[in-house]
């Protein structure tokens, strides 16, 4: 993909592609969401793909730095720093990654490429190590997994910025 | 066990028998540290078999009722009700319970009878699910069961004073 | 280091700093995570930086001070100010000091500017005097320290705000 | 040592031998304090010596089992008991063994029959594992040790009623 950067344009919460090329590009690695004009990421796929050089940003008229897209979507969500981390190093490792929002988790892993497979491998939540959490979010997390039969994983976040990942589950005695 | 109740005599942090039949009923269920003239229980074991009817406490000539136990464990440990709870729990299903402490952890659990074995077969940590909790207690409680090579069990105790067990190991992406 | 102030913008429990300056000059001292596009501070790193005039914080676009990060910072962690005390003193004694979380402890620390080693020189807890701790803390800590062959350092900040050190170890008889 | 028990009568916080043949042996094994025309053990040495049936334990022309001396002690020491396991480990290990009341702390021991020896070679303070303490508890124990130039030993008795032994000491960063 060391190709010329595609152009996305900010729209909101989105950036929207409209190049034919860049959307068949960007689609086949698992980017973004397919619509009928236009290929839309959400700001995380934006910082990764713009970190990487494969995108460029634009709003007014002007192409955004990966500092400014940043601010951008910091006031959006306040998650954002650790969320970006765990992005950037599942996606690095090669997993295809997607929203969790409709499962109550951060995202959605699909092992390497097997996107067009119905189910998502895992459900992601994603916690710093160093912020308490109440113990309900963990539990609630293992319920939701359970009960839509997928397997979860705890992405963990330290001081670092290196990133841990554990899985939970319910215990039968 | 139904017999008449066994005279423990608190001592400190520590409830001691020393009627010598009691020492053998005891011990041969797994409760207590044998030494050399007595048995020792921790105040936990002692509040359980209290629960039982299984023994009486001794202070200063006064038996004590599970609530004036209960009062006194609490001074010294505020962690007391849920650990209580998850005790009463692990031992109702068959499980001999006995501190985890050397491993940074409430429990270890050997599994029914089998206490024998050089191993205890769990690690148990329990925790209050409306309680916020350092996100490092976990991490730092995986790392250490990893660390003996000890499977864990992470107690919950919810609301309604009932518990769910968990595991949680390190995932290998 | 009397330069300019460097930006940092706080994201949630990080502090990033975009300027390619910024980064050289911090990292170089052995501050923050390096990351592909920028660096990350712990929120104790941006409060010794800010206190030295290093760097300026900024969130929603106004500049925070010494006072307000503090605040912040108290929020997410009550053990905040005796740990931020401790850091100052090693890094004032010319130690770099980096999270121990995954240690189970607050620092590990490296010999001044020797960070470039692979092993840190000691892990570091830090305690109050004044308040009541679980002996199983200080032995559990004995316990990883020993497992991971690091010397360990108790910092005990007393009544006054000084720091004493302490290292504590098994002991064979 | 497997001769017939010596008689020691129970006086307040004492137990008195007068049988000179008793006196030489306790006194050469490291027993007591030898006074013109007496022996005088502390009661956690008579409950030693009884647990051997070296001696036997007279009050009001009765003899006392080793319950009733341990009653009688926990009157009067409340943290009689872990007291008592770390005595019992020590001499068991060959150590001599004398109160550590003037140095603010439980014992002083001395390496193996050498108590002829002008200087005890260590201090010991004993803890119970699962009862939180003052940290300025051991923070004083090592300034006093510090100042009278002795090793110090903390002495933690866990749930199980075994012993481990730790040092710690000031640390020059």
């Amino acid at each position: 993909m060391a190709k010329k950067p595609i152009i996305g344009k900010l729209s909101g919460e989105r950036i929207l592609i409209f190049n034919n090329d860049g959307i068949s590009r960007l689609n086949a690695k698992g980017y973004g969401e397919l619509n009928d004009n236009f290929l839309s990421l959400s700001i995380i796929e934006g910082l990764y793909l713009l970190s990487k050089n494969w995108i460029k940003v634009k709003l007014n008229n002007k192409y955004l730095s990966f500092e400014e897209l940043h601010d951008y979507a910091q006031n959006i969500d306040d998650k954002l720093c650790i969320k970006y981390l765990a992005y950037r190093d599942l996606r690095n490792r090669g997993y295809t990654v997607k929203t969790g929002l409709k499962y109550g988790s951060d995202y959605r892993v699909y092992s390497r490429e097997n996107i067009d497979e119905v189910h998502s491998e895992y459900l992601v939540k994603v916690f710093s190590e160093d912020k308490p959490c109440a113990i309900s979010e963990l539990t609630g997390f293992v319920r939701v997994a359970h009960s839509v039969r997928k397997k979860l994983i705890i992405a963990i976040v330290d001081d670092d910025g290196d990133i841990v990942y554990y899985n939970m589950g319910y215990l039968r005695l």
